[in-house]
């Protein structure tokens, strides 16, 4: 079963917005048996909205269209479907007679977007919009692929999918693929890539990538078979040497972040972290609080960007800066140290650096950090030298950060 | 002049990996005066490449193709261009040398490398790789529009994508579109739009597109003309029209992010800012340093996810926590204070909310935020209700005190 992405939008065409709900739809499509075989991005327009549905419907099985449902007279998806299979629009009394009543309880008076959004080719099923007003549209006739449309708001898209799919009975065999992504952290992508030779690549019944991630580096594999179970059988086996190659370095799969490992374990054991943020400016306690629940686990810090705060807020001598600069290892234990001692959480994580573009001289350029960590059996430093432009550094640094805290608690057992 | 870019990557099929190269030429391409009319990803196999090339060279002036152009046997661009225009693969004696040279002084000794990247269609042209060994290649022939084959490495293709064009003479009119982009705040999309009537839309000699964006909203617009010049004028008119409609709301231009704009105004008044976190957990401090030479207007601030982190850290009252909750307006107040207090800024930023997804009641529901903003002369507090997931909400709360504090300064002048 092949599958078809066709993303409807000026905004993609003429503004670079990328094409979010293709991305988010690709890996679950293909986790489905349904890989795809081409995307394609069209503007809105009705006639070229049909030429690429005609020509998508001509490889693929099945094509999912996003975008272009709204009720102005923009959005002309329902028009480029109905020119696709050739089937006038009708207006679908049933649908115009809800969409007007959500509209009316939420204020709207207008009866133009129920007059535009309840439009339907003849022979076209209605998807339930649970989150908007615009319905999804399905089609499977003669001539090609079945088609889903879905709205392109991500909310309504994301709400609607499973039900789309499984409204086209047969279509997708569940066990045909599996996909599993794993995290790794702490290992350069070339490491990576030579511990995994002869993993990553494309084989007759699995399909291993490596991509570079914020994090460190992400593997996706898919398995791929004929018999039911076979392809989570060869999706596991894969995941497992993996494992086994590359050992502690794995975070965790299906989209686990760093912070997420590092919140679970610190969560059993009932300890607690801080943080003393100079160049990261937050950033790092963002990323712990990104997680649900870290009140559990994450007190909170502090924000030194100053060296005046390194010293007024977290005790840090102003010795030790005169003497070996704010950037420096002496500097980083010393703000770990004083985050561990104010916030009296189990760990603290400090981060002083030159995230650039200014502010890097010869002995200390730009993407030099030092990261402090306060422990109960002490307090330690680590030097790191990041390359890339401000964000980046500063996104390495909280990854090292983050990785260096998670390697710890791992270690302790 | 109509384009079309065909991006070649099975990662952006089966994995979800975003075509960044095609969101960052899209926007370049349309104010070259040669808007896309298709977007199209392909797989890494040859006749893919081929059939979508062949399609794209039909519909469009100029395609521009990125990736496969790599060393491996998985890099198969090469031989998708050369059945596109049915042409033989030649090694480029010359290309084949300077590859060699370039591999050797970096310490690769395969001959592979070199072999492969030296394949040409006949009739290509070269285009050089200034950064990386994959050549760039440009075919101008019967049977359809220009192709500009570069590399899917973005800082690759970045470097080719000007000498690439300008290799395709009189293609790309240099003054016959030019492209504006605004950011705005503060005002609901609904609201922005209701101002804009009538400017928002596709028109003979302007597209203005708004799209919902982190800080507020972004507005495109793309003025187009034949005349020399007169694209700009269409621009610059637009933009100005846009401005005087939605007056103070408008942040910037150009990519410009609240941040910058709060540090500019801050800078420019000799006067800095602290922050005092509870839900953002550092996202707002993350933000303002952001900004290149932040060291200037932005000191640093508190964490204080925990309870008693504002009580220790800030001094706010257990008291005031006790009788109005940690998401109060009183508490927000305090935290602004004691921020203030503590750091000796000229202003201080305090937030406490529920972000959800847990922790939310009937009086107290996920998405409620306080903000409090501490100034030389008095302290205030805002209350928002925010909705979305626990990341919406984050980046909602970071951008409204962000737009709070923006406004603030502009009003004091």
């Amino acid at each position: 079963v092949k599958g078809e992405l066709v993303a409807v939008g000026t905004e993609m065409l003429l503004f670079g917005r990328r094409d979010g709900n293709g991305d988010w739809m690709a890996p679950r499509l293909a986790s489905r048996g349904c890989p795809l075989v081409r995307r394609t991005i069209v503007a809105d327009e009705a006639p070229a909205i049909a030429a690429a549905l005609k020509e998508a419907r001509e490889r693929a099985d099945l094509v999912v269209v996003t975008g272009g449902l709204g009720p102005t007279v923009d959005d002309v998806t329902r028009e480029g479907l109905a020119l696709a299979i050739g089937r006038p629009l009708r207006i679908d009394e049933a649908l115009r007679e809800s969409i007007r009543r959500r509209l009316r309880a939420r204020g709207y008076l207008s009866e133009i977007p129920a007059e535009r959004q309840s439009l339907v080719p003849e022979g076209c099923g209605i998807v339930e919009n649970p989150v908007g007003s615009a319905p999804g549209l399905q089609f499977a006739g003669g001539g090609g692929g079945a088609i889903i449309v879905l709205p392109g708001v991500p909310a309504e898209m994301k709400a609607m999918f499973d039900p789309a799919l499984e409204r086209i009975p047969g279509l997708l065999p569940s066990d045909s693929a599996r996909s599993r992504s794993l995290l790794v952290a702490g290992l350069p992508e070339s490491e990576v890539d030579a511990r995994l030779e002869g993993v990553i690549g494309v084989f007759p019944h699995r399909i291993v990538t490596i991509l570079a991630a914020e994090g460190g580096v992400e593997l996706h594999v898919l398995g791929m078979a004929e018999e039911a179970g076979a392809a989570a059988a060869e999706a596991d086996r894969t995941a497992s040497e993996i494992r086994a190659r590359l050992g502690g370095a794995v975070v965790g799969e299906g989209g686990t972040t760093l912070a997420e490992a590092v919140g679970r374990s610190l969560e059993r054991r009932r300890q607690t972290v801080s943080v003393a943020e100079s160049c990261t400016g937050g950033l790092l306690g963002g990323a712990l609080t990104s997680v649900p629940g870290s009140s559990a686990w994450f007190a909170g810090g502090f924000i030194v960007y100053a060296n005046a705060m390194k010293e007024t807020l977290l005790g840090v001598d102003p010795g030790l800066i005169g003497a070996h600069g704010a950037v420096s290892e002496e500097v980083a234990r010393a703000m770990a140290d004083g985050a561990r001692a104010r916030t009296g959480t189990s760990y603290a994580l400090a981060v002083t650096g030159i995230a650039g573009p200014d502010g890097g001289g010869p002995d200390k350029p730009v993407g030099l950090v030092h990261l402090g960590l306060a422990t109960p059996s002490g307090t330690s430093a680590r030097r790191h030298h990041f390359t890339g432009d401000r964000r980046t550094i500063r996104a390495r640094t909280v990854a090292a950060a983050l990785e260096w805290l998670r390697r710890t608690l791992a270690a302790e057992g």
